[in-house]
């Protein structure tokens, strides 16, 4: 009898593994997949400042290639439960469609992988001729310090060496097919601060208010035009997201003010490059006496490409195969762990449809869930039988 | 026996007055003009949102011309009384300086007009040829809601008429004679809205950034140039004072933003006509699809200049007389109660030196104090007997 997806889907669904709980989903996890032979470990990692969070890493087969799905079961709140119509800790189905918190980011993916990967297992045995190995953190929605980037550390020194990944993300914007996720853009953020000298609005002369130097470099950063994108990714992006004094006195003129920005950029870009642009367009911008202070936030991170054609046309064809669809080869949208992941193997994602995420009555079609196991099955057959065939 | 202007504002500086508190300072100000012979009214005005504010209306004498002194025993805040050298609220003399909160700003003020009328109407008699009143408020520092402006009306309403005004503020920046304020620049607060849509920082095409929007809007205000004052004015002036978003996230597009300002402006301009410069200037600005909603705040004043010359050279000649220094005609600086005074009759101000008012260790020269006594008093023969020989 083969895994039912949805099933463990809304096992999972029903653990309230809301970061940086764990919430009995990775314990379910490491049943099922002990169960069936996989080498299963559970690992927490801690840090200044930060929770304490579980991860599970999970392993069968034995040497090359080594394939590894990455995913989290961790979740973002539910908010006001009773905003929800179904329960998002309850995994109901109701008109074809499960819902939950988790059912599209990510645990229907996870599900799906997992029941994918036990019907491969069951149906190849243990020597398929490779190593498939789970990666599943508990700190993806949360500040992602305790999650995949030490898992990936700890999995390294355990000997553990990644030929490709899939990560299970919702790609999908609308319908299943739309949209296997090659690369990222990378992120990086900022903050500006003026600093002029505070005073009564009466007496200007005695003050140098910092508001208009302010303005004067926004309107820089706004005038920037990075680049005009190119085949592989879209044009990078800047927004300043914040403008803050806090001032309540309209007779003060105020001492500071700042401004921050986030920019998502292409690989026409590097973080090193990125910086001095936008240093160079600030210190261009004439504050008489005023002084100003850049500061760049440590989270930044690198666009990346992934070019392993194998890769993504097994991914592409086995997506094609099932939906009727042929996927974009996207570059858009935020950040994942696959920025992490790139740095080890090469790394594609693909999952759900992704419209109902992080938002009341999260739901996916049961169907889908489904079709996805199907797809990643499909990938797996493919996978290891074209590795086995060079 | 001459009274003492020094002793009466050390017994002021000893009432903690702190609006909108009586503190005991109208309490004694009344037992020493009653003692004097002046009727004396305590009046308190109440409104929404604000609390109860004590006033004092003392008058003696009778028919025109009708000379009122204006001013308030409320002070600001001491701050932390541990940062003053001498207690706040004990009025000591130390190194030939009066040190208390309100010394300044403006009990010392007070006090002296106070000694002066006394020692006039002692010398005269109450049939001097005219009336003098106190207008006296303890709403200055505050909201100003339930003072001077009250105040006038109730006075009004009693049947008096004033025909010249003295506000004993602090007008003189650096030495007792530097200036008289003859003047006030308006004052005109309001406040810009953005709207747009928020959004993901990595979707800006499903968002709309308020921002950018703001920036140009705040740029066209800060390249304006309102006037280039005149020979009664300096240039009025616009300063942005806050401006402000409150996102704490990098990674979203907020759906509004704020800015405030505030303009100082001088008698090229009427309320109207500048409100209506400032909202064209910003509807001149393209925002695409982003609403703006620009609010003045209800507190706006007029501009105002005073043109009674009889009025003005017997305070300068005054002036002149005790300090060998011919004070500048000025209309620089904040506004005060003189705003609302103007609609009633002309008005000027002149009192201590202001260097030290709302600050810590708050102090006067005690030889000023009895100068501007002096003054005031030379004022009252000059006023008084002038008016006569018309």
């Amino acid at each position: 009898m083969s895994a039912s997806a949805v099933t463990i889907a809304q096992d999972l669904i029903r653990c309230p593994s809301v970061t940086p709980a764990e919430g009995g989903a990775l314990a379910s996890l490491e049943a099922l997949l002990g169960s069936a032979g996989f080498s299963v470990s559970r690992v927490t990692f801690q840090d200044e400042d930060t929770p304490d969070v579980e991860n599970l890493f999970a392993t069968i087969g034995s040497g090359a290639p080594h394939f590894v799905f990455a995913g989290h079961t961790d979740v973002v709140p539910a908010g006001d439960e009773n905003d929800w119509n179904h329960g998002p800790f309850e995994g109901v189905i109701d008109g074809g469609m499960l819902y939950g918190r988790g059912a599209a980011d990510m645990k229907g993916g996870v599900a799906a992988f997992a029941a994918a990967a036990l019907d491969y297992v069951a149906d190849k045995g243990a020597d398929f001729g490779g190593t498939i190995s789970f990666l599943i953190t508990g700190d993806e929605e949360g500040p992602a310090v305790n999650g995949t980037v030490k898992l990936l550390d700890w999995a390294k020194d355990q000997g553990h060496r990644f030929d490709a990944c899939i990560v299970g993300e919702p790609t999908n914007p609308e319908r299943l097919g739309d949209a296997i996720k090659v690369g990222r853009r990378g992120s990086l953020s900022g903050t500006i601060t003026v600093q002029g000298v505070q005073g009564h609005a009466a007496y200007p002369h005695l003050a140098d208010n910092p508001i208009p130097g302010l303005v004067r470099l926004l309107a820089a950063l706004d005038a920037l035009t990075l680049d005009d994108g190119n085949e592989r990714f879209q044009p990078s992006n800047l927004e300043i997201v914040s403008v803050d004094t806090g001032n309540p006195a309209f007779n003060v003129i105020p001492a500071r003010c700042e401004a921050r920005f986030n920019i998502r950029y292409n690989d026409e870009w590097t973080l090193a490059s990125l910086k001095a642009k936008i240093t160079e367009t600030l210190e261009a911008v004439d504050l008489g006496n005023l002084s100003l202070d850049l500061e760049f936030k440590r989270d930044a991170s690198e666009s990346f490409l992934t070019r392993d054609e194998t890769l993504i046309k097994a991914l592409s064809d086995a997506v094609a195969a099932e939906t009727g669809r042929t996927p974009e080869l996207s570059t858009g949208g935020g950040t994942s762990d696959a920025r992490f992941i790139k740095n080890f193997c090469p790394v594609v994602e693909f999952g759900l449809v992704g419209q109902t995420m992080h938002k009341v009555d999260e739901c996916v079609a049961v169907a889908d869930i489904d079709r996805l196991k199907a797809i990643y099955g499909r990938f797996l057959d493919s996978y290891f039988s074209g590795a086995n065939n060079i």
